[in-house]
């Protein structure tokens, strides 16, 4: 056990403050602090359901307890922000620093990843008042701060307010692992009313004929650094599936033991089904009442035309090779969402598990583009031709993780619906199934 | 994760309630009544200082939450006593069977030992209603149980209460290693003052002149299983340290270079040395300032006159040897320990800690031989000749651990006074730390 | 331990064999004949330094006994040519097909590959009888064998050729980490003379102008069938480094604390030298006498221009970011390899380590593109816009493997030199190291 | 990969030169060096059978190559005698001192042993002109050391002798182990004729009548410091099993559901059955022709009037319950085994496999007490009252190994006859398989 003296923290994040800031802000200050009090009260939404007990368990190294994602977000502006540029500021607390920041090796030491879950201290309310001590000063800083000093943070503002959204989703994919380890079968929200078969059928969309195309962020509007710079590729022609798979469509890659013909599988994908004992989706679970699956409404029957998801990159691979298709390239996925409209179902909705298919695909869009569940591509998580890192601690925010890891694209039913755009790449390492992963083909 | 199906469950515990009754009690039923209300309420005293947080987490595998020591000694109740005997007794609820159930394969299936940390569900209030389900009926059977059906069971009700004291001890010594993993060094209560040193000088008593003796328990008054049956020993002549070994002396052994001389340690001891880095006893820090160490009062410096504890067998044995002596076998102690005054700093004194040894030894009967810390014993836990376990499934009670552990003897500042006495075998694997564990030596 | 029933394992060969047969071979019959003899011949010339002992040990998961090399390199002609042309023929052992198959699931079970090292019978005098039998029975079938129905197998001869130079420089790998386990540092075979240094100095030359290119396999001459199809892609204007990483200009980014700077490395990366200890290459080692390194010819003292070898993805990468250049991606390598010729240090050139650049790159090609050390690139192992495996069991030769691995390209000092062209995609996990990879820059 | 400096080496052995000498050895200058060349040739001779390829895989990090154990003993006279009294005496190779040190702590570092198996050099040749070279050292020693100086090592040179008899046993139980892993089930020697039927009935014999005994060695003959002191210890009336259970009766207790029944299983026991799969003992295997066994004459079907062997302690224990017994103490064993004669079959029959019991048990002493198949007991292994270690660096040799382990009496197949004695003293984990571990039950 490591206690990191305070002094040393100071240093560290003086450090941090001493980095250049990341690029400007695309909203306007007023802009910014409306998005500051929605986000931030919205987070505290979507805890309302929680007893005190739910915040503090980390149910695997992957996860984080609830608790700590309430006060990273907070740690988050009080180091890029508040500690850079508002006067007499002081951290709530001399240890948070350690206790709270991730994964940023330059802002300092971090608490192990894997012992988030050992903290009971402080306590949810402890937290909460860290969390409001970070929204007094930040409605300090909206309301006192010279314009030119402002300018210098609006950039690192920004993008708080997006990683907070990216923690709005973690936080529900965590606890719905936490819940489903519990033979209890816990209810975050129940459902207000079973999903409708909608019979959407199957089929392809023409993608494009082939050519050079541009993907990638501009920089108009605000993304991630990862996102950019717009560039060329070159796609050969191809189709997208005009909807995602359906839980009955992968339950019949599975009834066809999809799971036991090593032919259909990535080699490391083969060797976790035998080692980890995947037979079906994560949550997923057949008993003598058929299969039911574990959701944040708690335990209930396979709805067979909803979006299968908690499936991981490998398995989706497999079903694609199985349904004589493969998956999309993100490059194929990013062109035909760029015409496509950016509607689905998203966190506002409040179903917290993906919906059928409510409408058939146009002749050039598919269905289900965006929310609903998260698509795996084909491509592995690399920088993009001419990619640069944000400047300083903020730097290692996305670049330090392009290895190991596929991009996912669209969105989920636990994404904002702001926070999502037709070039956003999500990664996540291909045997990852906890989040609301799901499956389009392509070919 | 598996959900037992509650017809498996209500069968497996109509087969634990077929099973013969334990040993009759030693204590009249209204003793029982009124032992069972004061021990009950000082459980759920001992919990006064907690968060709800604090309730939830699993430190490490081998400790339980807070909340499943609660439930767990409540879950013995319902199986061993009102399953059995009550009239019209309904479970609190069906999974808490397999959710509470520790080790009793006979009893049916339990929820994996090292998963009891990811149940956020029950809370604690629920688990609060469920110890109060449990206590109102056992008013129930206390007040209207027929004298013949209750005989049948007073013999659990008797071992359940003694089962409650070892989780008291337990609930403490696990939440002791939970705030030790978390950097903030919560304190459970605060210490009223510190200790005083008293400089009882170290030296040897008289044990015995060698010769057959007996030790064990007769089963006149309450025993566990383990403690009989009664039997003759040979011992050659000994002697017994005349108090515990302070932590100052230990700190003597640690600048000696004790940690790394393996000619002072056992082979297992030696790589555990090696492999986990033990260089001090759990919970001892040296910094700055000096060394330090976590209590349940938060973190203070090391008083020297107190005895050392959170040491491991390898760890009590090497000071042996570098002492030029060794540890004392459970014979040996239990004969000195049959002429000695029962006194010592208990749980009842609210100290949390081992107290310095307050007054010299007399001329036979060493000081601290009850009380402050467990004293790792030479003895490896194993049946005594003739020992025969409980009937039925409180037979698992403590013969399936006769292996790979050693006997620690006469109780800590974490073990109720009432639940100690001169034939106790505590036991825990030799590499164990986080118990009020200390070393007396012999030679 | 499984005993596979013989007849199982006929079942099982009898399935291969009807698999259609791979692509037809692109070289006539004699030209194939004659490269069998060569080939097969050559594999048994590069043991002729071992001792017995030398041929049985696996010194990691990862690496195979020079032993199984020799036996599976036969069982792939056993399996896909004998059994299925030669009439009459046949297997030399029953159980052969098991404890030789590497990877094949469709042609049946497979030893444990992590088991590899336990088996000491057959002996190598039985497994070199083994080759005889196959060899043999490959002169009867390219005696004997009627036109048509050869060129059935032609593919799989040819294909067969391919594989077992891709054993021949694995078996090199594979001896060099088992001599690089033993502190008496073995010699496989001596060194004639030391490198000498020939100062060509670091720099870039231009690769393209940014366009579309076309890079993989036509097919034309033989090629795995991860290198094609022949496509399209879009590649920016680039530079290549003129030469590949010195081991000298290693050596400085040690001595910059490259191994203590974070932010120069991926995630992962970063990680592994935490937990693994990475400080340096493996098979470097740093004593009194400064760094030295263990090769096939011994240990022996750095060689500050050789090229710089036995580098993970990760520290190529990490190297790049610190002298403020990139790794270049698959594509502007071949672009570049196309118009270069194909020269350098080959295992045919006995140095069995990289050789300094011996001359100045022109103007349009970089120096050692090819042979002395495999070149980490940017790109993950994935497969080209249209890619089809090969029919039936060969499928599993490339496909299967397509995730969590980088591409490597250019051959290295152990690759026989017909084996490598400017298509060729080799590829290993991130994390290895004993192979012969180094680094070109790119920016 | 460490290399020891050869400097330190050298130190480290000067150092265990100088610890004062063991024991005086019992027997006389001339029957030291006859029962030296005996012992020594023996040991060569166990491995006439091995091809060179078998000398050097170690296939559990319990177990050693065969390699290792010719050169570990020529080690052990290297460092312990003709280092410290031969005059001129040149160590073979300044490597081997830390390569072919087990465990010596004092004597210096140690290769590691889980990598014993990856040396293939020094090659078998190599290893067998060290074993000459300490040899002839050692005949140079016996012919021409003065008495005075040959006394001060005499002692040290018997231990040598029982420590080589000691890696004759380990030798052949690790070679079963490593064929064992090979599905071509190699043959070490094969076997005359099978074992006849002798059907001699189960039984008890009585023990003793209960009170004081002695046990223990006196020191007179050759004993390992761990058999003494002699020293009195209490003893109940008991019965011990007439002969060893046999292989039959053990199948009944598997055929009874043995392995499935947690109550006859200590805890530590059915988790390992749990994890490990523990179905029957190791080398048992059950197909469609019955149970068959691996021994070192192969596979055959198993003997149902053998004893069963390789079982831990913990199925002898489970089978003991099973069968409405116990195990043994080991003081109870020695009681009897004092007054039986010392006979059965040991490693110089050459059968390396228990035989069934030739011939009923008398009156007072049962059958198969000596030989045949290790005896688990009761006891755990730790010291004797007033047990002392040897001085210096062989004080290493048995004590600390006094945690964890429980002790075997008797002697095997594999124990030459002259090594085994009535207060012999075996020890292994109690999940130990690999040795010829029987059982014989008590009450």
């Amino acid at each position: 056990m490591v206690a990191w003296p305070v002094r040393l923290v100071y240093t560290l994040r003086a450090m941090a403050s001493s980095t250049p800031p990341p690029r400007p802000a695309t909203s306007s200050r007023e802009a910014l602090r409306a998005d500051y009090g929605h986000i931030r009260a919205a987070t505290r939404g979507l805890c309302e359901p929680l007893s005190p007990e739910d915040y503090v368990v980390q149910s695997m190294p992957d996860a984080s307890p609830a608790k700590w994602h309430l006060a990273h977000t907070s740690w988050f502006f009080e180091t890029f922000v508040l500690s850079v540029a508002l006067p007499g500021f002081t951290p709530h607390h001399p240890q948070y620093a350690v206790l709270f920041n991730s994964y940023y090796q330059v802002v300092g030491p971090q608490h192990p990843r894997a012992h988030r879950g050992l903290l009971t201290r402080p306590t949810v309310a402890e937290v909460m008042a860290y969390r409001s001590h970070v929204d007094d000063a930040m409605d300090r800083l909206f309301a006192t701060l010279p314009e030119a000093r402002f300018q210098r943070v609006a950039g690192a503002i920004e993008l708080g307010l997006h990683h907070e959204e990216q923690h709005q989703e973690l936080l529900l994919t965590d606890l719905s692992h936490l819940f489903a380890q519990n033979p209890l079968d816990p209810v975050y929200r129940p459902r207000a009313k079973p999903s409708e078969a909608t019979g959407v059928p199957a089929g392809f969309t023409p993608g494009a004929a082939g050519g050079v195309v541009e993907i990638g962020a501009t920089g108009e509007r605000f993304s991630f650094d990862n996102e950019g710079p717009r560039h060329k590729v070159f796609v050969d022609a191809f189709e997208l599936g005009s909807r995602l798979v359906t839980a009955g469509e992968y339950r019949e890659f599975i009834e066809d033991r999809g799971y036991e013909r090593a032919d259909l599988w990535l080699s490391e994908g083969w060797s976790l089904t035998r080692s980890e004992g995947w037979r079906a989706p994560l949550y997923w679970r057949r008993d003598q009442g058929g299969w039911s699956m574990m959701t944040l409404a708690g335990r209930r029957p396979l709805a067979p035309d909803e979006p299968v998801c908690h499936v991981s990159f490998y398995e989706a691979d497999a079903y694609a090779r199985w349904a004589g298709a493969r998956l999309p390239r993100e490059e194929e996925w990013e062109v035909v969402a760029a015409r496509s409209q950016l509607q689905g179902h998203f966190l506002e909705h409040g179903r917290f598990h993906p919906a059928p298919a409510s409408s058939p695909p146009s002749a050039t869009a598919p269905a289900q583009m965006f929310g609903d569940a998260w698509e795996w591509t084909a491509s592995a998580y690399l920088p993009y031709s001419g990619f640069a890192p944000l400047p300083g601690a903020l730097g290692e925010y996305n670049g330090k993780f392009m290895s190991g890891q596929m991009v996912l694209r669209g969105g989920s039913c636990a994404t904002p619906q702001r926070h999502i755009r037709t070039t956003y790449r999500n990664y996540f390492p291909p045997a990852a199934r906890w989040q609301f992963s799901g499956i389009r083909l392509a070919k």
